[in-house]
């Protein structure tokens, strides 16, 4: 059996010291270990955009991977770490919200403080993620039990998610992620979106953002004509809403936040 | 024998979940799997920028090596993805153009469409990389035959190349890239500007670009004077336009498609 | 025993076929190589920067480790390259001082011209990382003897490193980097903060840096009030100046270079 995954995702850059300091750490400890890059370009400080592309990506993971999330504006203070494991991987970060979405899909069956300074390279630390997160990674890769690294925890932080919500045939929900193409993607699973077809059928099905005009669905980002915004099943299961070649946060000004409505509207 | 190499080129940038999910496909289906960044930060959909940082590197990897390059304007239409077998590599990528260059360097022997959905994630798809292509290349590298994955091609698409010309005892050509430091990589062979300095001796080979002052040649970067443009035999055996510690593209305000003229030209 | 990691550190930005081409290389000489990626994107021709993270991360990397740093202005001239030894770690740089900081760090006890054109790719070239350092790094990892690779040197470039001076009961040094985050990474080590403490209690100790009002010092990021600056013992043993969630570099105006004094100062 091969040596589990460590996956990495921080706001550290990748033009300094910081990320390569976690994988020296790591790689002292367990020379065989397999890390893997998410990202490291996060907008500083942002946790909720942190949480987005774990969510985005953890469930194609192979079971046992260890991620190491670290976007830490509390960095240093009393505020935990946090070691959880739910059906499939592990999961460390700071309690601050991070881990939410990930761990709405799949639920945490263990949590607890990582605390047990016996694996720490320091107690006190300004760089937690090199003292003290990475090393516990390591450490778990090399097969230590869960129960070694601290107490179990009965509550941590969520960040408040917006649900879509069904109001007779239409469904409101929000923009939840800008990603790199600027394609705006939103809390209202594609799922839905075909329910409410099968209801109305796909000419009904329009999608409303701001004051613009209601927009249409394609299948695809090419079968849509250019600079005109769509919307489509997105390949997260959630609705898209995106340009051709283009960017829908531009052409929309639109962002995180921003409120959306699906369903029968009136036509473009 | 190791497992062959899987080298990822795309244009999905480095900030969102992306890559990732690629690479969790790939270490769910190979554990063992190697894989290799060229880079993920290559212009959104410009498939000739990939096809060049393609070309400019495939041929330093080891024999075996799994390209998949992703820049997809097409992604989810009709257009076939395509895998093809080299007497030294292997190619994953969209029928678009982007492998015109390597397969130039490196002719292909065998070239198939892309199309089991055996091997897939899903037969429909908005993610295209993660879903077929990820998946195909870990098969691959399992020792999956080329065969299994789709019917041979008959023909591909290719870019237009423009080609140097020798007339007289000039040679025309343009810029085919501007890389990180701002060199200007034309498609003229350092050979030969060999050739004209044997016929006319090196004080006779000059370079002319746009309306500038004819530029000499110089042997390295940090022999050349700075802030004035020039010449040199650049790393890829190409000719490339330099300026010391600085950009050629910015001084020169050039770019791809730029015409070059090199030979025995008046003097600067 | 593993083979030993193999730690790049460049200038080529990750957008092009740069640093590809170097992993190629030693994969194509050692298929079982371990590479890791420092940074690939420091500022262009910053042999300061490029010395200050490799100096930031190097002594968490393993024993053995292979550190190629490649900020190299000189690129194809007679600059010499270097192979160095020291009781942990190899470095092979270009001697244009990029190894300064982390040859005090942990002194050289062999240095060597990397000249034995054999571990070369090419004699002549205008990328020495691809056709000369990346290939005798794979080499080296293989095991071949650094006396191999070329002669012994006596001496090297250095860069000029400005000490902290104790005058009286107040420390003056300057920053020497600027991170990620905006943070001000000074020269003056945090023990002689302590020391100052102990002899004027923390409430004494202030820290100047050009016109503003003298700074406090915190224990962590998220302990200090937002918006305005203050110091802290940073996570390299040096003294950082911060702003929490925001930038001290932008505040303060301040960059490599900035006097700094630190002491029983008048209160802010």
């Amino acid at each position: 059996m091969p040596t589990p995954l460590i996956a990495l995702l921080t706001d550290f850059g990748e033009e300094g010291h910081f990320v390569a300091s976690l994988k020296a750490v790591i790689a002292g400890l367990h020379p065989e270990a397999r890390v893997v890059d998410i990202s490291h370009d996060l907008p500083a400080y942002d946790v909720r955009a942190a949480g987005f592309v774990l969510f985005a990506c953890a469930r194609f993971f192979p079971a046992g991977t260890i991620f190491v999330s670290v976007v830490d504006p509390g960095v240093g203070t009393a505020r935990r770490l946090l070691l959880v494991r739910t059906a499939r991987h592990w999961f460390i970060a700071p309690d601050n919200g991070l881990l939410t979405l990930a761990l709405e899909a799949e639920p945490a069956e263990e949590v607890r403080e990582l605390s047990a300074s016996r694996f720490f390279l320091a107690a006190r630390s300004t760089f937690e993620a090199r003292d003290k997160m990475a090393p516990a990674a390591a450490w778990l890769s090399l097969g230590v039990s869960a129960a070694e690294f601290g107490p179990v925890v009965g509550t941590w932080r969520k960040l408040s998610v917006t649900r879509p919500r069904l109001v007779g045939s239409k469904v409101t929900g929000e923009v939840i992620h800008v990603d790199r193409f600027g394609n705006l993607i939103t809390n209202i699973p594609a799922m839905l979106l075909w329910e409410l077809e099968q209801r109305k059928g796909p000419a009904g099905c329009l999608l409303k953002i701001g004051r613009r005009p209601a927009l249409r669905a394609f299948g695809a980002y090419a079968a849509a004509p250019r600079r005109r915004p769509f919307f489509l099943a997105g390949s997260l299961g959630l609705v898209e809403i995106a340009v051709r070649e283009g960017s829908a946060a531009r052409v929309l000004r639109a962002g995180p936040g921003g409120r959306i409505e699906v369903g029968p509207l009136r036509k473009p």
